[in-house]
C-alpha cells in the first residue's frame, strides 16, 4: 500500500471498544476490514472478560457512536448520571449536578455489554471479518503488516497491512514495535495509587440500593472509592489507594480480613452494609494499576496508525478515556473515509497533528481530577466554586461555560477547552477586583460628602 | 541468587564505557564477573566502532576512574579543555574559562582510547571473563539472567544470572525487558535537533589547527557546531542542527554538496578553510538523534540492576553523560563491596534511591545547557553573567560557587548543586535590592538635609 489507497484494505488489531467501533465505522464506509484479537469471541461461551470498571460515556463518544448507527442503542443499556453524589465518613449525602442544563447527564454503560454491542455492528457489515485468538507480537514496520500467534494452535501467521490500526490498548504490540523507531517519543506513568474492583448487589426488592442517577463518591484526602450504577440494579465500586503509604491506610497495609473490615467501617460506614461479598471481593480481585501513556507520533508512513489506549491512555479521573478513544475513531475515519484520493501518510500526519495536543491536555487533566475528586469535592470551598459556576453561566450563558461541561457535555478540543476555562476565570477575576475598587471609591466618597 | 550474595556471581550486559569500569571495579573487588558485548573485540582487527563523540571527562569521572587505579592512564591520553572558546560569524574569537581555579580544567578524552583501557584493566584481574559478540535479546526476569544471540554462530545461549547489571545504553535490551514489568515507568524523548560529525585535521606541522587547550562553539541561536580536540592534532566537529525547520536551515534542507558548502560558508567561515573532507564527512557520516531516556526504578528485586545510559540517556550538553554513568559505578561499587552482607535487593534500592533524583536533575540541565551553548554563549549578557559569577566567587569563595564549576569540577550531588546554585542567586539578588534600598534612603537623606 504505497501512497494512493489504492487496496481499499484495512488490518485493526484489537476488537475492544476502539477497533470495534473503527470496524464499524470502515465497514460501513466500504473497506475491507479484518479485525485481530488476542482474546476470545465474547459471544462464545468461555470468553475472559479484560478490564471491567465501567464506563461513563457522554457527548464525545455518543457523536461516535451515532455515526455508525449505535447512540440509541447504547442509550438503552444505560443508566444515567445527573450529578455525584459525595459521602461523608457520617454518612451525610451531598449531591451536586454535573452539569448545567437538564440534558446535561453522564451515562454508565457496561464495558462488556458496548464492546458486544460494537463487535455485532461491525461484524453486521459483510467487508468486516473478525478473527479471534489471534495474539499480536509485533508489527512489520518494513512492509508493513504484524505477525500474529494463533492460540490453540500455537501457530504463528504473518498479515500483510493495507493500512494497519493498532487499537491494542495500553500495552499496544503495534505500539511496541513502533517504539524501536530512531525518534520515537514515548513514555509510561504509573500513578502511586492502584484500584480494586468491589461490588453492591441489587436491593432485596432488585432495585438499586443506592441513589440510581448519580455517580457516589466518598472522598478521603488521600484515597476514594466510588461507585457506578448498572442496568440490573447493582454498583460497581472501585477503591482508589495508595500501593504503598507510610503515613495512612495503604493496599500494602490491608492484609488480612479483619484490617479490611476495620478500613471499610471506618471510612466507609454507609457502605459496608451494602457489600456482603466485600471480603472475598477484595482477596479475589486483582489490584489493578494506573497508568498514563503519551506517544509520538500515532503513525508511520502510511502503513500504521495507532487509536485510543495504544497511543494515550490516561487515567480514568475525568471518565474521557472511551470518550477520546472514540474522539480517534471519529477524526481517522473522518480523514479516510472524506478524503479518499489523499495520500495516507499525509491524512494520518493530520489526524496526529488534530488530536496529539488535545489528548495531552486531557491526560494532565485527567491526573489533577484525581486530586479534585478525592480530596476537593469533600470540601465546602468547592461546592461554593461549582455552585459560583452554574450563577456565572446563569448569568451569562454564553460567556461561560463550566470546565467540567465543556469537556463533558460539548466537543470542544481539550485544549481548547482548559484555554477557555482560564480565559473565563481571569476575566472573572478582572470583574471582581474592578467591583472592588468602585465599592471602594463609593464608600470613600460617601465618607467624604 | 536470592537475599544474600551467597555465590558472589555478577553478570554485566555491555562492555561499553560503563560496563568495562564496573567489571573493573567488581572484578578487583573479587567478585566473579562475565561481560557480555554484541559487538565484537575492540582490541581484535575487525572490530567496527559504535558511536563516536568524543567525551568531556571532568571530576565525578575521574574518582570512578581513580577508583580502578585509572586515573593517571586516562590522563596521560587527555587534552585539557581550559574553557570555551566562540566564534562568532566574522570569526572573531573569545575566551571563557570554565572554572574558577586554574586546576579546573575538563580533558577531552577518545571514547574508543578510553573503552580500551577499560576493557584492559577489567581484563587484567582473573576473575573477570569477556565474552564478545554477544548479542542480549532479552532478561529472565522470573529466573533472573539474559538470552544472549552469539553472533556468527546464530545461536542463542542462555546465561543464569547471578546479579545481572544492564550496561547495555539508551536502548537496553534489559530495560526493554523490565519496561514491560508493571509499575515501572519509562520515558524515551527526542529532541528535535540532530547531529553530525566532522573534523579538522592535524595542521601541516601536526600541531592543532586551532587552540587546543579548549571546547570551541560556533554558537548561531537556533543550532551551533562544536569542535573537541584530540591528542593527534585533530579536532572532532559536531554540528547540531534541527532535523526540519521552516524558518532556517535543517538537516533536511541540507540535500547536496552546494547548500552544504553554503551553509557553512555562511555560517562557519573560519572552519570552513580547515575542513578538507567537509562534504564527503558531511554525506559519508550519519545524522545521529538525540534522546534522553528516563525510567524507574533501575532494579528489579536482587536480581537486575541498570546503570548508565541504560537507565538515564542525557542529551551531551552538560559534558556529563559519562561522568553521570561513571557516578553509577561508583556508587553501585560502593555499596556492593562496602556491605557484603546485606540483602542485595535492598542495596540496589538504595543504589535507586541515592542517585535518581539527581540524574533527573542533570537530564534538564543537559536540555538546557543547549540553548545556552547555541544561543546565549554568542551574547554579551551571558558573558557579563559568567563575569560577574567569576568576582562573586572571588569575593566570597566558600560562600558562592558557579553552578557550572559545581556540576563539572566537584562531586555535588546535582540537584544539590542546582538547589544552591538557585540559593546563591536568591542571596545576590536580595543583597542588590538592600544595597539599592540603602543607597535611595542615603540619597533622601542628603537631599533633605
Amino acid at each position: 500500500m504505497a501512497g494512493k489507497r489504492e487496496e481499499n484494505k484495512i488490518t485493526i488489531v484489537g476488537a475492544g471498544l476502539a477497533g470495534a467501533l473503527l470496524a464499524a465505522r470502515l465497514g460501513q464506509a466500504g473497506f475491507e476490514v479484518d479485525v485481530y484479537e488476542a482474546r476470545s469471541d465474547p459471544r462464545g461461551k468461555n470468553h475472559v472478560a479484560g478490564k471491567s470498571i465501567n464506563l461513563a460515556i457522554s457527548t464525545r463518544g455518543f457523536h461516535a457512536l451515532g455515526q455508525v448507527g449505535l447512540a440509541d442503542d447504547v442509550m438503552s443499556i444505560a443508566t444515567p448520571m445527573r450529578g455525584r453524589m459525595m459521602h461523608s465518613t457520617a454518612g451525610q449525602l451531598q449531591f451536586q449536578a454535573y452539569g448545567v442544563g437538564k440534558d446535561d447527564v453522564i451515562q454508565s454503560v457496561s464495558r462488556s455489554a458496548l464492546n458486544m454491542m460494537l463487535i455485532k455492528k461491525a461484524d453486521a457489515t459483510s467487508n468486516v471479518r473478525f478473527h479471534f485468538s489471534h495474539k499480536c507480537v509485533g508489527a512489520d514496520l518494513e512492509n508493513g503488516g504484524c505477525e500474529f500467534v494463533v492460540e490453540d494452535k500455537g501457530e504463528t501467521v504473518h498479515v500483510e497491512g493495507g493500512l494497519t490500526i493498532g487499537c491494542d490498548g495500553a500495552f499496544s504490540a503495534v505500539r511496541r514495535s513502533m517504539q524501536r523507531l530512531n525518534r520515537f517519543d514515548f513514555s509510561q506513568t504509573y500513578l502511586k495509587h492502584g484500584y480494586k474492583e468491589l461490588c453492591i448487589p441489587p436491593a432485596e426488592n432488585g432495585t438499586h440500593a443506592l441513589e440510581p442517577n448519580a455517580l457516589h463518591i466518598w472522598p478521603r484526602r488521600s484515597f476514594m472509592m466510588i461507585a457506578l450504577p448498572n442496568e440490573d440494579g447493582s454498583f460497581t465500586c472501585t477503591l482508589f489507594l495508595g500501593f504503598e503509604d507510610k503515613q495512612g491506610p495503604s493496599f500494602s497495609s490491608l492484609t488480612d480480613a479483619e484490617r479490611v473490615r476495620a478500613f471499610f467501617e471506618r471510612q466507609f460506614p454507609d457502605a459496608v452494609p451494602l457489600m456482603p461479598t466485600l471480603i472475598e471481593d477484595f482477596f479475589d480481585n486483582p489490584t489493578g494499576s494506573l497508568v498514563t501513556v503519551r506517544s509520538a507520533p500515532w503513525y508511520y508512513e502510511d502503513k500504521f496508525a495507532l487509536v485510543g489506549d495504544a497511543c494515550h491512555a490516561v487515567v480514568p479521573f475525568y471518565g474521557q478515556g472511551a470518550n477520546a478513544a472514540f474522539g480517534d475513531c471519529a477524526a481517522l475515519g473522518d480523514l479516510l473515509t472524506e478524503d479518499s484520493n489523499s495520500d495516507v501518510g499525509r491524512l494520518l500526519e493530520e489526524y496526529f497533528d488534530r488530536r496529539k495536543i488535545h489528548i495531552d491536555t486531557l491526560a494532565d487533566l485527567a491526573i489533577s481530577n484525581f486530586v479534585e475528586m478525592r480530596d476537593h469535592t469533600g470540601s465546602q470551598l468547592f461546592l461554593w466554586k461549582k455552585r459560583l459556576e452554574r450563577t456565572l453561566h446563569r448569568l451569562f450563558p454564553k460567556a461561560f461555560l463550566p470546565l467540567y461541561s465543556m469537556v463533558t457535555f460539548s466537543r470542544t478540543p481539550y485544549k481548547e477547552a482548559v484555554d477557555r476555562a482560564a480565559r473565563q476565570w481571569r476575566f472573572v477575576r478582572r470583574f471582581a477586583q474592578t467591583v472592588g475598587v468602585v465599592v471602594v471609591i463609593l464608600i470613600a466618597l460617601m465618607l467624604l460628602k
